[in-house]
């Protein structure tokens, strides 16, 4: 374990709140953040944007010039020292001539694995790592996922009353939260690289999907739009069908695909489990199509098939101040949890009132 | 409107903290506080611990002895002015030539109205009121409600999972919450004049309602247990009826009452509402039996029954952090409530952790 000073995490902070720039733009590629620091002077910063475009360290560099010779480079996941779309930093990093290099996570995909450090170390530069690993790991958790698990990150978002209601049992659902949860909830979507939802939620709301928060700069991107529909029942004038961006929807039978396909969608037929479209299919598909971090905006059936399967890895649900009593639908159907023992336990990791409702952040334990 | 100083404010809120000291204890008198103050120094303070004892204000003049002469008095509630159990505090402070009284609150209680600033300012004596009256109308909420509304303050208690499940379809409910929040389940009884709940719970669980806490003073008094029993199906074997503390039942069909009295139960016949004991009838004999404080820890019947009649006045919600799915009973049963816009809104107001759980406290709005 690498010891670290109160400057290094100084610029270590620095580079992570760097990344986070990249929060809406750098997907499928991890955020990244860079500081050049030399004599305890900043001499150049970066972050890397958009796939395709230069990575953090270049740019760091770039803004350096001649004062990166005998910095200390602050990066936050390990330097890549193969040739995809840009040229590999650990080469840069050892042209300019920076001295060391303190990286906070090793970089989990395979394709690097390690080649950096071996690079930069070959070329005497001194390393340390670990620094604020575990506020890079949360940062990048859908990207981790994704190259560790091949599935992406699942976040679940759910609106709920007080009583844990979500809508009567009507299916009168607009509005359980406030004006402030919903524009919150257009963050979630800005990261995300899907928004998975269930046939059932299509059918009853027809709902879009897309991030409408013109202050949050996602690009021309729109996270993909992707349905669990069984039997095909999409109806062919779905709102989403026809907005920017791209849908999939996932099946287990064939009939009726190429009217669907024939709107633009792709339809793909996976294999099913209890009946239903395998979820365990789809996030692989998914994380094949290089998404990270998916947001599940569905009813009840769909959330609690991948709450009861394990594939919900955090909860984010907004709680309004109200009881709405007990002819209303609840948050999950999970018809296999007879007993107490059979509840999930959760990890409360965050809790922040947003407008008039409180939004809690959990993550899914045993 | 009276002006008060920082001095004024910090001397009220050592009366407050005095008046809390009775909490567990005074009822059914208010929980009352009183410093007396003279040239900036505390010389005497006092609070009312228990019925027939000395008020807050006899206990300050008599800590103060000749110091209380030309002091300020700071009293939480308006000094009394009538002949009770003990002689009037008005004419006590009259006496000990206190030369001006600040009060918190006016005495809400018509049979003091008032007659209290009147005998002090016959006396010549300066007044001030106001002075910390939401905090301390807060504290005497229950008091507040029985003597302006005849029916006690009802506080009604549910523990929950995040999803707004108290139960098991099957009834196993063992433990929803943990240790800490049961823990603190017992301040909530120990401070309530009476615990009610519907011959369901009594049926299901064979609860006692008893403070077991030996860390709360309660002195000899238990909380009288109140249970809705439209039939009388009240077990002649329940628990409550071996233990300290009285118990009394209410019907709305005089069979086998005298089965039940004999165990020393008091059996009461009231009107009926939609086939039910009607809640109102129970809390205006309450207020009666000079009831303060109703805790209601009730099953999803009496609890949707009390929140749609419009009788619950405040909500503590302990929200402990699992989700238990569909398979469940939620906190209301609220047949009537078919439309989003039945739902009841709350005022939060105060949320905090009480060991793993989240407690949440509420006002029940519109």
């Amino acid at each position: 374990m690498s010891e670290f000073s109160a400057n290094d995490c100084e610029h270590m902070a620095h580079a992570l709140r760097l990344a986070e720039r990249g929060r809406y733009t750098a997907h499928p590629n991890p955020m990244v953040g860079c500081v050049l620091v030399c004599n305890g002077e900043v001499v150049g910063e970066g972050w890397h944007k958009a796939a395709g475009e230069a990575h953090a360290e270049i740019n760091a560099l770039h803004a350096a010039g001649d004062k990166a010779s005998g910095a200390t480079a602050y990066v936050t996941l390990e330097p890549c020292s193969h040739h995809g779309k840009t040229p590999p930093c650990a080469e840069a990093l050892i042209e300019a001539g920076v001295a060391e290099v303190v990286i906070g996570l090793e970089d989990p995909n395979s394709e690097v694995d390690g080649d950096g450090l071996t690079a930069l170390t070959g070329a005497g530069i001194q390393i340390r790592i670990g620094l604020m690993q575990g506020e890079i790991e949360k940062l990048l958790s859908g990207f981790i996922s994704r190259v560790t698990r091949s599935r992406p990150f699942v976040r679940l978002k759910v609106a709920s009353s007080l009583d844990g209601c979500i809508a009567m049992s009507s299916g009168e659902s607009q509005w359980i939260t406030g004006a402030e949860a919903r524009s919150d909830v257009q963050r979630l979507r800005a990261r995300s690289g899907a928004i998975m939802t269930g046939i059932g939620t299509v059918l009853a709301d027809d709902p879009s999907f897309t991030v409408r928060d013109a202050s949050l700069d996602v690009g021309e991107r729109q996270p993909m739009r992707v349905v669990l529909d069984n039997d095909l029942r999409m109806p062919l004038s779905a709102e989403m069908l026809v907005l920017p961006g791209k849908t999939i929807v996932y099946c287990i039978s064939d009939k009726k695909q190429q009217a669907l396909r024939d709107t633009g969608v792709e339809v793909v037929m996976v294999g099913q489990n209890d009946g239903q479209v395998d979820p365990a299919e789809v996030l692989g598909d998914l994380a094949r199509r290089e998404v990270n971090d998916v947001l599940v905006e569905a009813g009840p059936t769909l959330a609690g098939n991948l709450m009861s399967n394990g594939f919900v890895d955090e909860l984010v649900i907004y709680q309004s101040p109200h009881i709405m009593g007990s002819e209303t639908m609840g948050m999950f159907d999970t018809p296999s949890w007879t007993e107490l023992a059979d509840r999930k336990t959760l990890d409360i990791i965050d809790v922040r009132r947003v407008g008039s409702d409180t939004r809690i952040t959990a993550r899914i334990g045993t």
